[in-house]
């Protein structure tokens, strides 16, 4: 199997300035290939460790892919060490850069530098890939086998994550052209609602008696649940294989039922939108608690303005009355962290905007305001449509944004439910 | 100087399942304890990987943090790996993280398993810290110097950033007791609106005049702004060096101005919540291309409640004008992303919750929805007191979410001057 190291060089990174957000773009599309990443490593602005280091890697891997070190005021220490490490003689300019560099110079309105223009400049030992998105080219080195003891890549991208992802897809058709890699296929199925581990448990015996070319990862996030991805190795052929990863779907669907909610790469938010958008229906939000993230994550799929109409959030009790038309006896008596009170929230918020569907949350996010019988964590969520409202609590126990955040995607999950039940069957 | 290195152990982080967050917050705690993080790498779960690496590491370090490869199903190879590694004949069960986990499990109402109970377990060579908020206790290595040429200490932390952040505190106290540090004092001031490269061309003759004991980190941020921290390395007196800083951040204030939103370090929403909560003033918010966000970021702050009425997200025209009373003629005759209807949204939203301040926002995020002369990447925002209402034009080059983050931060900002200037002078 091909293996490969990911390398990220910028003394940003070892003093924590940035989080390395390259490394786990890079491995998931390496993966894709059936490519093993076996160590990530990052290091300092400094020409001897990137020469070692790099050398230690590609000693032990056929594929070295280096982020970083390539911004205007400090590429020359990269480039002078990958120069040394590859033996360069000269640096050549690569035309192509050149004018990209021209260019978005140019759109920006800056004017052009000779530490711009420097940045065309490569060692001659490498191959260019043109940086369509960024003044600093992709290197790419070529060592024979007798150097490392096998035939080994160096792959050098910006270190911006915009530009490096921007290149990933030109580095893994170089890596496709030059290593013969076994062909592996994906199939994802999204779930909500049921934690890592416990959904282990429910699917161990199925997970158990996949056959031995099939692999399953779970993918964990807070916002959208449990991503499983089922891939297949080494298959010779695409539609069978395809075939087969949907044979073992079916069964797992039929174990885990509800607890899909997407048999794609997906978002509660975006399933959500797909179906009101698919029946012409439109929604709309009230929220307390959580102060605006609900409206937030809908909104953040492209398009959704087809079927968001918009949201309240209801932070003070006067907008729940005035706006949303809680009735103020509602929160005088059972208090607005309330199923009476999150029920009226969502009616509300759809009679005030006209919507089809609507969600309403009030709740305790922390650290403050709880107490013994609705402890800080606890929230109501209403769900409203004309064919009724129903109604949830929940507790959950974190800190105020890790509540908040919970808060949110039980509420999408719950809405996603009754749009999914009345629209969907 | 003290020199560190930052470990992570699992599977998950090499194919990128998990985008390692751990190695960032690490390295900025041993920064500010003046101590040089060299390297930062992660490896799989696998015994002879993690005893090589490790000891390769603690070859070159004082000291090796470890984050990762302890959950209770994997945590064997992770724990006989550090027993090998430091020579330990038998494990030991530490009553402390015993207690904790029947405590964790009870409260979440789980049955008690031997996995569970397993954790406790630990090779006898390490001293323990236990971990207060999950079941994998924190294990303490500590090498005499005959072992690597060096005393070195290795800290294995568990993998979950809530817990590895937990522990934090506990671990640089250890480090602080038992290596002599040399002192280091910091201060940040924040910035907004001002990118890092320009920022940096401001302040060059400021920075080249520092003393050589002092020095300037730029912690850029996409929400925030540009952190700058002043650090004092080495100082032998605490009231010495802070009074020496804050000798030379007045001469940056003087050159930075209004670009200087606080001087402390902060956040936007934050910084304009203790103005309003001083001055017994509120503020609410009317979004269309933020979609809820300028709300959610409002209410990330804990005890927003005191100074925020709530807010309004008008996704489609009919909100816009039936709720926050944007006339009709406005929107027909301007279009929704206009001066006209931004302030009418600031105006209508202040008159809906009865706040003190506002801010409006309509834009076009895309990728979708653009024209010649409004472009994706126009927003136009409103804030409104009872001293008037202004408006601002920005225009943005990026995808659909972060031109959301930029239109949100930027009103964040341009709310943040007015409130500060009606109210802070």
């Amino acid at each position: 199997m091909t293996g490969a190291s990911i390398c990220t060089i910028g003394d940003e990174i070892l003093i924590g300035q940035i989080t390395d957000t390259n490394s786990a773009h890079i491995s998931r599309a390496l993966n894709s290939l059936g490519i093993k990443v076996s160590r990530m490593v990052s290091i300092g602005d400094d020409h001897k460790v990137i020469i070692d280091s790099l050398s230690e890697e590609l000693l032990a891997n056929d594929i070295v892919i280096v982020t970083g070190g390539l911004g205007p005021t400090k590429d020359d220490i990269t480039k002078n060490a990958l120069a040394e490490l590859s033996k360069a003689e000269n640096f050549k300019t690569d035309d192509r850069q050149l004018e990209i560099i021209h260019r978005i110079l140019s759109a920006r309105g800056l004017d052009i530098l000779d530490i711009n223009l420097a940045q065309a400049s490569v060692p001659d030992t490498c191959d260019v890939i043109p940086n369509r998105l960024g003044t600093a080219p992709i290197m790419v080195f070529r060592f024979p086998e007798e150097r490392f003891g096998h035939k080994a890549t160096l792959y050098s991208l910006p270190g911006v994550p915009f530009e490096a992802l921007g290149a990933l897809g030109d580095i893994m058709d170089d890596i496709k052209a030059n290593y013969s890699l076994s062909d592996i296929y994906h199939r994802t199925v999204m779930t909500y609602g049921v934690a890592e581990s416990a959904l282990s448990k429910m699917i161990s015996a199925w997970e158990d008696n996949l056959p031995s070319d099939m692999h399953l990862a779970y993918l964990p996030n807070a916002i959208t649940g449990v991503r499983l991805r089922l891939s297949v190795y080494g298959a010779e052929d695409k539609e069978i294989a395809l075939k087969r990863i949907e044979t073992e779907l079916d069964a797992l669907k039929a174990i885990l039922g509800d607890i899909i909610y997407s048999d794609r790469d997906d978002t509660l938010q975006a399933a959500i939108g797909r179906i009101l958008e698919a029946n012409g229906k439109t929604m709309s939000t009230a929220e307390s608690c959580t102060g605006g993230m609900i409206s937030s994550l809908i909104t953040s799929v492209p398009g959704s303005s087809a079927y968001f109409l918009g949201s309240v959030t209801s932070y003070a009790n006067e907008v729940k009355t005035n706006v949303l038309k809680v009735p103020a006896e509602i929160i005088e008596k059972h208090g607005a962290v309330s199923q009476e009170c999150v029920a009226a929230m969502a009616e509300g918020v759809r009679n005030l905007t006209g919507s089809d569907y609507s969600v309403a949350t009030s709740g305790i996010a922390g650290p403050g305001g709880g107490s013994d019988d609705k402890p800080v964590g606890t929230v109501w969520i209403g769900v409203s449509s004309a064919k009724g409202t129903e109604t949830v609590k929940l507790v959950f126990n974190s800190d105020r944004n890790r509540n908040i955040e919970r808060f949110s995607s039980s509420a999408l999950h719950i809405l996603y439910k009754k749009v999914k039940k009345e629209l969907n069957n």
